[in-house]
């Protein structure tokens, strides 16, 4: 039996992985703000974090001191955070992903092929629906799809989104890719990848019902990640997809 | 046969309203940039104008001298383009709205009426997409859903419309009314009003399937407005909706 | 506090509904096959149905002995279930629907409203997605939408409706409501109504999900009808919106 | 410049296909019903037919006897149409499709793509959307996005599709692929693939705006095949995506 170390358990995620952890047969512990994660980091196999960008330093020394591999979901990263998993991938296995389902992860590998085929002139545009709670957009998800389109169409990402559209924002630009955020109610993550073609629509669509769906596939990933050598990797190569 | 004049008369609107003019039977005129608006005005019966918020003023005022009601459906509209319909409507009988089809008129009515039986717990988004060289967002017609939503609810769209989303945004204030907007290949005009409540949604939409509705609607609207007293109408006037 | 006593207790909504009873600060008591319904009408103040038709004669019989007013959610009843229904309803107070959401019962009311407004040539379409368990089509629900169609525009479903097309079908019949069911995964209910026109539609949505809403909305409905005469009520009624 | 003649010009189909060949800076002819096909065959450099299955043994004896390459997108063809298809391509280059668009084209590659990788218990749905003119259900484009889906899991779609749904169907069948068809107003047409697993889902959707999409394809399509060796040709082969 494998035992999987949560970060943040008391949250939302945290309960889910503790369920789905339960549900694969394996054993959990968990760390929560002001625990000790050092401790949690020797006493698991493998760790798995969706709390906040603010505790990833923390978490990531404690599991290179350990020598633990991690899969990481937290949302919210900026570039500060992929350099600290960037180091500590010199010394352990680390999975960092903008969402763990395997029908996100799939969805991702269908958008990259479909980018690559269509010429600039089909729009891309990303939307997605989160509930009410969620305090950043677009979702980590959203730019993850983004990040497929732009791979599939050999450009940077970075160098041609276009957020927040509001007001006088003059016609599109030419080879960008679009980013629209809806939130509301209890809805767990609805993300639609548009390619807008001359009189004609292409959609791509994901709709999760609950956020069961992340836990498995951060299980599923952890258990998968154990057998890893020191590195950085994606839920694709979990899935066999690349 | 009623005269009909076009202000934009080559825009892609003007060629439109020009088509659903003949089609109801009736003799249209136009005029375009830099044409004399004055002689239109006087030429026609009643005027319809979907060309640009700069061109406003001149056009009412020629509207004015002649005596001459006038459908205004451009988009982009400020608060003292209002000030300047008001001012006219004192003369003239004036029709000011971002959306003229049918559909969309019905839907604000349904939209209005969700949003009174609704406590505030449901969320309320508005999702719009349009072809890539529209300019501005969100569009006039989502503006006109959120003002049916904020009157359903018996609040001001303007203390809690919520636009542009982008970035740490915090968690979704309580009682406001979202807006995101899509742009894309030849996209005629999508809407959605979105009401998220506890586990379950909502959704009011409406498709154009290309910019004829608004044409006919737009000319169904100007017969109607003939028979009117000065003053300021809306569409769900000449639809007896309210 | 009340009791709600539960026909059907063990199955997937007997378990939501003890759940949403709790959630209320009511007590429930429960019954399911082979069980005594008579003893669990007399020890309840109300009951609430989502078992099969089989059951629901007996489940009738008892009600009326003990004089105990009855939700029934039930779906797949046959003209001959009505009758039962109508009959219990001159000695106690009935409430039979399809569906028991808030959400719905609001979305029934806007397409009542929409098919009264819009002439016949906007096409009416019903279309509804669930779990790969559910073994009658269409839903219950999008009958229950079909009628509220109907209702709006003035005839009857059962002599306009059209379903299960497949082969040569000819062109839609003039003034039909068509239905389309599809079945997979876990979805808990998604249902829309289309109003297709010429060259522009409105599509009125609802979104379930998961099933404690509709055992909420049945709880809301139960408290209610503690309080009614002996007569057949509807969820409409219990919202206030009729 | 290319010679390309049109079987059933005088349809809706065929009057787009005139257009697209102008606008493709090509000659077009025509025939229509009561028309001599073999006089056009021998004047056509190739022939495109949109017509009806019960013209199609004449117009392919024709185009054999002229040796003329013909693609056909005509809907509702039966198992012998396919068979005089086979015979003909014996002779001549003969591409027969159920969609000619590029959007429809990608996307069955993308619902192969998605088949192969999911397991079955992603129960698979194909939902379209057309005016209320069609005659025929399932449309030719969902049967074609089945055999996509059916080919990425290896199975037949004959032996496993599930069509009309209606009355007491049961639970779903394991491995089923299941078909919707909805009617109404002037949709030109939208397919969705819908792809449901444990609690989410991937819809996978294409929407035209107007019929031009196919008469540019077929155009294409047709200018493609003047260069192919006598043999039964696909939709994908001309886009280089098999």
């Amino acid at each position: 039996m494998t035992s999987i170390g949560i970060i943040g358990s008391e949250g939302r995620m945290g309960v889910a992985l503790a369920a789905a952890i339960s549900e694969a047969g394996q054993r959990s512990c968990g760390v929560d703000k002001g625990g000790n994660v050092a401790k949690v980091a020797a006493a698991a196999d493998v760790l798995v974090d969706f709390s906040s960008p603010g505790a990833l330093e923390a978490t990531l020394d404690a599991c290179v001191e350990a020598k633990r591999p991690i899969v990481i979901g937290t949302t919210g990263l900026e570039e500060r955070h992929h350099y600290l998993i960037d180091d500590a991938a010199k010394d352990i296995a680390v999975l960092q992903t903008g969402n763990t389902s395997l029908g996100v992860t799939l969805l991702s590998h269908l958008v990259r092929e479909a980018a690559s085929r269509l010429d600039p002139e089909w729009d891309i545009e990303i939307l997605e629906m989160h509930h009410r709670n969620k305090v950043d957009a677009p979702s980590g998800t959203a730019l993850l799809l983004g990040e497929a389109a732009a791979a599939g169409r050999g450009v940077e990402l970075s160098k041609c989104s276009e957020r927040g559209r509001d007001g006088v924002t003059g016609a599109r630009g030419h080879g960008k890719i679009g980013f629209a955020s809806l939130r509301g109610g209890t809805v767990a993550g609805d993300h639609d990848v548009i390619f807008a073609g001359p009189e004609e629509m292409i959609t791509l669509s994901h709709r999760a019902e609950n956020r069961m769906i992340f836990a498995r596939g951060a299980v599923k990933a952890a258990l998968w990640l154990i057998h890893q050598k020191p590195g950085r990797y994606t839920m694709p190569q979990v899935l066999g997809l690349s």
